[in-house]
């Protein structure tokens, strides 16, 4: 599900759904956020083929304080709920959450969702960096988007078949002037790690996407990636950037969990399930912008993979 | 470890660490909220034999918005980190997580860790309550206090047996003129799972611990149990109420996600360890207290259980 801006972007069709306005018919931006993840995770149950009563748990995150839009949704889910906080990441981190909850059978049928919605986000202290700098090349837009995967062991579609959890990084100073080019960092060590982890090699996805490096980021990580000897430039999409046409005035591009919670559970899925897309490396960006509570000038950055195949 | 205060309390001898005073070394303190878990995180991989470094990943989390304690710990420490948020169940959640992921064989060593503080909890937004209600009887003091386990498939010590994830409670408005009282439905609803899940009774526990119901939430539990036919009372003891003496003029007694993690990590299994203790029942309680942002009076809140034996 996507607000109106990001339906009018280039992959606008591809979502299931695009709100008309953005309260979403509530009285306020964060009862709607609520709203776009609560009915989300319903969409998702559905094409699934279970009821939301017929889910085991929920996982879910977002970037308001508190988890409020994620709590309401769980409220009235009313399953049980482990809720997450990995800012941009975090519908990474949910589903390698979920993964391992389901394939360790604890759990049959797990719900992970993420939302952001631009209203909040914009003025919440989530995103001082958006507010104050808005002129500035590197300022991205957060994204009003949610995205939601239903996780079983039934055998049927896309799976998740391998994960690297991702450690916190602090990037240099002279290279995060931004939040995007903070995450590039974090993003390069987790695929790194999950290289060597895994044996495998940039080449053995089809496509490897960002969360939300914004097009500042991505130049820095596609830069470092080079530098590290690996070629990622060709197969890599940054969701931030590809969610909104350059024409829409969003500077460097989109943020926000619903980010790539919105591209991976709308475009990128949909094209593994239509069989164009067989391997898929996600990579969630979070920029853990809580380092301004401690007095200190850049953001401390996370990324999570999420390896997804058909 | 525990603040300055809660070493004068009833446990005080019970605990590993108190600190002399609440910053701790660092200029903020939100810098020594996140000293005291990076250093909790160290302390418990120390009695486990092991170094940070050796462990696989940390799942932790707190009350200050967007997680700064426990990003910046985890940045600290340098190890992969999953950031969780269930206000003050949040010990409780990260168990389950933790038990998860080891059980399943994901990870060999997994630190789970939670924290508050005194001084960043009563300026926070996380409580409205006791800023406005500081005279009520209902009101309770942020405890200042932080615990980490490390869990582990090595066969020795106290092992997770069981654990119970709680759904989202809203709790009759009558009812509910504190976070404590709102939050015993929530224990309540996830206790009565726990039992038909698990098929036991209160009995089969020696002690049942919930994390933070205070004084006024600790009778309205009781009540709620005895209406449903439990035997809980004589087996009961809340975190928030056992930490403070009487006479420390608390209110109805403490809060926090340094509550039940302090207390469960010290002085219950400690005393578990020492033999006079085998089967313990822990059930994290979180008020939700993003209902405010949404316009809500009461809180909605969540219980989380965890069942410990020797």
């Amino acid at each position: 599900m996507v607000g109106p801006m990001e339906g009018r972007g280039p992959f606008g069709a591809e979502f299931d759904w695009i709100m008309e306005d953005y309260l979403f018919g509530e009285e306020t931006w964060e009862g709607s956020e609520s709203k776009m993840l609560r009915e989300t995770v319903r969409l998702a149950a559905g094409k699934a083929g279970l009821g939301e009563g017929d889910l085991d748990v929920i996982i879910a995150g977002e970037l308001l304080n508190h988890l409020t839009a994620s709590s309401k949704a769980a409220r009235e889910i009313s399953i049980p709920y482990l809720g997450i906080y990995g800012a941009c990441s975090t519908m990474a981190e949910g589903s390698i959450l979920g993964a391992m909850l389901v394939d360790g059978q604890y759990f049959e049928q797990v719900a992970v969702g993420a939302v952001s919605h631009h209203h909040t986000g914009e003025r919440g202290p989530a995103s001082p960096a958006a507010l104050r700098h808005r002129a500035q090349p590197g300022a991205q837009w957060t994204v009003t988007g949610a995205g939601a995967l239903v996780l079983t062991n039934d055998g049927k579609g896309p799976c998740i078949t391998s994960a690297t959890v991702g450690r916190v990084v602090y990037p240099d100073e002279e290279e995060a002037d931004n939040a995007g080019t903070a995450m590039a960092p974090a993003a390069l060590d987790t695929l790194l790690t999950h290289l060597q982890d895994t044996g495998k090699k940039p080449e053995d996805y089809d496509v490897i996407i960002t969360g939300d490096l914004g097009k500042i980021g991505t130049a820095l990580f596609r830069e470092k990636c080079a530098a590290a000897g690996l070629d990622v430039a060709s197969r890599h999409a940054d969701c931030g950037v590809a969610i909104y046409d350059p024409s829409q005035n969003v500077n460097a591009g989109g943020r926000g969990c619903g980010s790539s919670a919105a591209m991976l559970c709308g475009p990128f899925l949909n094209r593994m399930a239509a069989g164009h897309l067989n391997r898929l490396l996600v990579i969630g960006t979070g920029a853990l912008t809580s380092s301004r509570q401690l007095g200190e000038e850049i953001y401390m950055s996370i990324a999570h993979a999420v390896a997804i195949e058909a």
